[in-house]
């Protein structure tokens, strides 16, 4: 990887006339020389990055220019940019040196004091609307809500802590933190910290960088050396940052495919999902303000959550949000039972009346206070159904939720007789619960009552919720919640004749 | 969403420019004038819908020049139309107002007689041949060959049925509709009805309009409130009803992904799912007819179950065909065994010596008087190896069927395995069989018993007839048949200890 | 089927003018009279491999051309050809034909020496670096490292045996040849030889063809009638053998999706599989070289596997190779324990100090003699770094592969405790493994215990080194690793109860 100083010249020399070549050709707006300046190097060190941005509106269009955009073409929510934003578009110095003293990771380069980890802080001077609505999540708070919810770190500990087996013991030790950033931080986010300093042999000479800990990690919930929460590149992926990319739904599949949170799959055997995949390369994803029927003609996931999206005649008919439980009435995975959504992003605050950290008792009934209201719900189902009349009749639409409404009570019940048979166990002594101060997720009929819920009752709300058919029955449905009780019935009935 | 009267006035005014300048362009064929009528209010109302139907053929030329067509580009197949059938194109009124005598879902609308479901027989006036051997199918009565069926009516039941634990018993309900059209029957198809009117407030004033039960839905063998079975936008996706969408093995995962019947899987991780997944974005899923090796270098579901195929010489490799059954000699999903096709797509009909509703004894044998002749299997496969020889040598397809026929036994006898030993725990007394009037699928060993055969061996068939390695092994293949049996036998032999 | 003599001389009349317009046009490069008199009837006879071909590299450059291309954008390796190659496309003839000697399923057909089977050494004569490389692959050997490992044969046998239940006793047989090809050997590789000759009839008269017994197959270390080790259609898939589909992720999935090795599903849920499925149809798949940040701004499998990368200044990113060992220090998948890749392709040598043909212990510890050393894992971990360093910093590299170290130790050491009750259990007589002459895989509990390591623990470590989120927790990941111990622990806890 050692080049020879003359090699070197010579390199930077050919790299500024291909930078002038494939970057200012035509009216290329200007880059600022602070950006040019990182490019000279990285154009070589990591041609991807800035390959990749090459392509993205943020190296085509200034800021300026950007905010004078009519009505619902306008991309930069901000009402006006700092005075400071100058007449260059937004490269690697815009971003990248944004606060330098509030950003804990801030390091001295070249002369320049960078930082790595770019923050919602710092895409909110364009971007304020967006970061505001985002703040508003669940998703925002993601770290939090896992880490600071006793029962939620013991179901993590149970997961990720190192198991051994010795002298006919099993023991289980607290997971640790390279574990829990590999596996549940991974879409939570990590929190990241800048933990040391190394400094490295490159093909420019030595330099030092920080070592960060928690890092990488581009996690809904990451907590930031700016001390802010999220990741706008968890959706809106570097360095492009591709609204066609936000678009369309292998982006949420990321961290919504897996049995705890199927939406993906059920996305992809559903109507919607089956028109998209026959029919995405025949569609516009680029257009803002985004016209249903032309542009597309089935939902992605961004269409219903998040997109601005209008009809042929400029009528608007659902707003741009980043708040997207603005139209979720209904929690429908991650906890025991469904419920009403919280009130709060933040969840650790919530407490049911036997005191555990749940928006339910454990026997499903809501703990009223912490939950919204049903005029509150009847609201965002509406907004909801908006998108939905775009492409469907009334009574389509109110036969679709009269429908899943059923499906939700219902796969509540399911879980109801589930964790019955467990309260059983736990009483009879056949397992320990936390009437025993033990963990309820740390034993073999436990996990079994944890799948109930977090994999087929979840998985049998969302194919109701987007028609995801099979799974609602045999892929993780209501094939596997009626057996698993089955199964939890006759281990109990075992294990009784067994202790005899 | 109340708008002034103003607005409407207005908003109508400039739809009306909108509607002449994005629809009447140039040559554009005429619409009628009730089809403009709807369009005038549903542009605003479902924009989706009309901008979907703009994309389509039926928008864009009428029946009469369609049925004018050359021999094999043809896609009206009735001979002809009926008399009243104008030189418009096939718009909202040519199929929501056709036989309102007979719908019984017809309701008053605007002066109009609408009815929301259009059915095969709607569709059979341009489309008859289609719809005449779309009810040869088994799909076709998929309704009642599940809900007809006394014992697979039990398996619904036991998975369908609402289940509660009390007094440490566990207690199982019938099933109820809503959950079996959100599960079963998403892709069996439901009974639609008419089962109340509603009278709601919108934009254009209070509109009286039918509630129907069993709706939404689009499965394959829905019963239809004019008395007809199927949906032809189970694969035919409303309101575009593109052919490049039928043609796309998307269409078809909606209902065969899960592990009961894993076609889709099954293909994407195939050679041709491969060369799909690859080189889609080149091939032409437009033209009629298809040419192999051209248009397409890999088959999708529809080259091999239903497409019109020909050569570069326009040679037809393969009749365009909607009786699926046609090139399928063997049935390899959803029963005990696999089996010879049955003669008569309602199975209701079958009844084994035993006296059970199925197409084999319990032990394997066939049915011989229900099901399909040998030379009429003969004469199944060798219309499908027509399609296989476009791309492949004789020497290929016949050793690729070869080894399948060794895969439909081999998978049979892992079937027979864990069945006896089912049989030995009914006599056992250690589970309760239907010799104890109990169903045989409703307890933890039975549910065993199920997945032998309706996920792993489905699995592992589908695996050999398509190529789907994993399929066969790992993913649900025979790694789990002979595990299944393994731990079914464990089972027992730990019932009988702690019996005793 | 049977066609007039008259209707063939005009058939053959039609196809001549049709070959002579479809391959002939302006300056396309001649085609060899052998190959010329494939085409006659094959193109008629098997369309979509005519027409396929017609759309590959193959079809539309000679290889004394392609040889002349300039340094990188060379795609024949060869440093020079055979005398006899003429100024001819590589068509049917060229390949087919090759070395008849060699092929013992070389065939007498209308006048020509054919063999079937198109082999490594067919292809190397311009493709002789790339088969060179593929040679030192463990895929290379796929089929001896599976047939000739006492221990894997056993667990092939516990898995595609056929079973069967009387008389209260479970028996298994040996698993059968077709079986096997069906099963684990369509990845691995069959053994294809000439079992006998068949004559039938055709449209052209009778026919006398080779019948080759496991055929079809294009397993990776397939064993061909050549004595040559591979099939190099596996990924460049007949008859277009585009790199545009070698180099997309779809190829890789056909053996790499299942729970054994799930890279494909991992992949797609990754940052770098959101970014190709939503921007593949944007990029160009068929530059050779291909450049970072232009032609693709995220990797797919071949890209830091085996592709040639550059940057857009021309500068080499990473060589082309076919030795994909090359950038893997660590073998993650298929055996107990993660442990440094083998020195040999030829794993049938290995035997660990226990004498069980293992790299590791049973216990974990790596059998050193047969391992690559610490130096060349650095060697090797420094080669794929480079790749990653294209579009990322050097601490988010670093960051991301000392997390997987860690993954790659926790995994063990969950499959350590797994293993530790299972020896247990033998012990106690609970199970009979190897030290009663049993198989280790043949019972319940070694059942979970396969699946701790060929399932969870493998797919925990793929989510970890390609950011693979859930598959690390709950799609097979350490969700799974934990609740399998645990059930394990059960197991053995209730069975020590009920032996009493």
């Amino acid at each position: 990887m050692h080049r020879s100083p003359i090699l070197k010249v010579l390199l930077f020399a050919s790299l500024t006339v291909l930078i002038s070549n494939s970057l200012s050709h035509g009216d290329q707006p200007p880059i600022s020389d602070d950006t040019q300046a990182c490019i000279e190097c990285h154009l070589s060190v990591n041609p991807g990055i800035v390959g990749d941005w090459q392509k993205s509106s943020h190296s085509s269009i200034t800021p300026s220019k950007a905010i004078k955009k009519d009505g619902l073409e306008r991309l930069v929510s901000s009402r006006e940019l700092p005075e400071d934003t100058e007449e260059y578009v937004v490269g690697c110095a815009e971003c990248h040196m944004l606060n330098p003293d509030v950003h804990k990771d801030t390091f001295e380069h070249n002369g320049y004091r960078i930082h790595t980890v770019v923050t919602p802080a710092d895409c909110s001077v364009c971007h304020s609307d967006e970061v505001r609505q985002y703040g508003d999540n669940l998703m925002a708070h993601a770290y939090g809500n896992l880490q600071g919810n006793s029962l939620y770190r013991s179901l993590v500990d149970s997961i990720n802590g190192r198991m051994s087996f010795e002298d006919m013991k099993l023991r289980s030790m607290k997971s640790e933190a390279d574990t829990d950033a590999d596996s549940c931080l991974s879409c939570h986010g990590t929190e990241v910290k800048v933990k040391e300093t190394r400094t490295i042999e490159t093909e420019y000479g030595e330099m030092t960088l920080p070592v960060l800990s928690g890092w990488p990690n581009d996690g809904v919930g990451r907590i930031n050396p700016d001390g802010t929460m999220g990741s706008c590149t968890a959706c809106h992926t570097r360095h492009q940052f591709s609204i066609e990319t936000a678009r369309k739904p292998a982006t949420c599949s990321s961290c919504h495919k897996g049995p705890d949170v199927p939406a993906y799959g059920v996305y992809s055997v559903s109507k919607h999902g089956n028109i998209y995949r026959s029919m995405e390369g025949e569609w516009n994803f680029k257009n803002v303000p985004w016209t249903a029927g032309r542009d597309f003609t089935a939902p992605t996931c961004a269409a219903c959550h998040v997109s601005l999206i209008v009809s042929e005649d400029g009528r608007v008919i659902s707003e741009r949000t980043h708040s997207m439980g603005n139209r979720l009435a209904i929690r429908i995975f991650g906890l025991v039972y469904a419920h009403s959504h919280p009130r709060s992003p933040d969840t650790t605050i919530i407490k049911n009346k036997a005191g555990l950290p749940l928006p339910t008792e454990l026997t499903g009934e809501e703990t009223g206070n912490f939950l919204i209201s049903g005029a509150e719900k009847d609201k965002r189902l509406a907004e909801m159904k908006k998108v939905c009349l775009s492409c469907h009749s009334r009574g389509w639409v109110d036969g679709h939720f009269d429908r899943f409404n059923s499906t939700v009570r219902s796969a509540n019940d399911m879980t109801l007789a589930a964790t019955k048979i467990l309260i059983s166990a736990w009483e009879k002594g056949l397992a320990k619960g936390p009437d025993r101060n033990d963990s309820p997720f740390n034993e073999a009929i436990e996990k079994k009552w944890i799948e109930q819920w977090l994999f087929y009752a979840n998985s049998t709300r969302f194919a109701s919720a987007m028609g995801g058919a099979d799974y609602g029955v045999f892929s993780n449905g209501r094939y596997y919640m009626s057996k698993n009780i089955t199964e939890m019935f006759e281990w109990m009935e075992l294990r009784q004749k067994s202790e005899k």
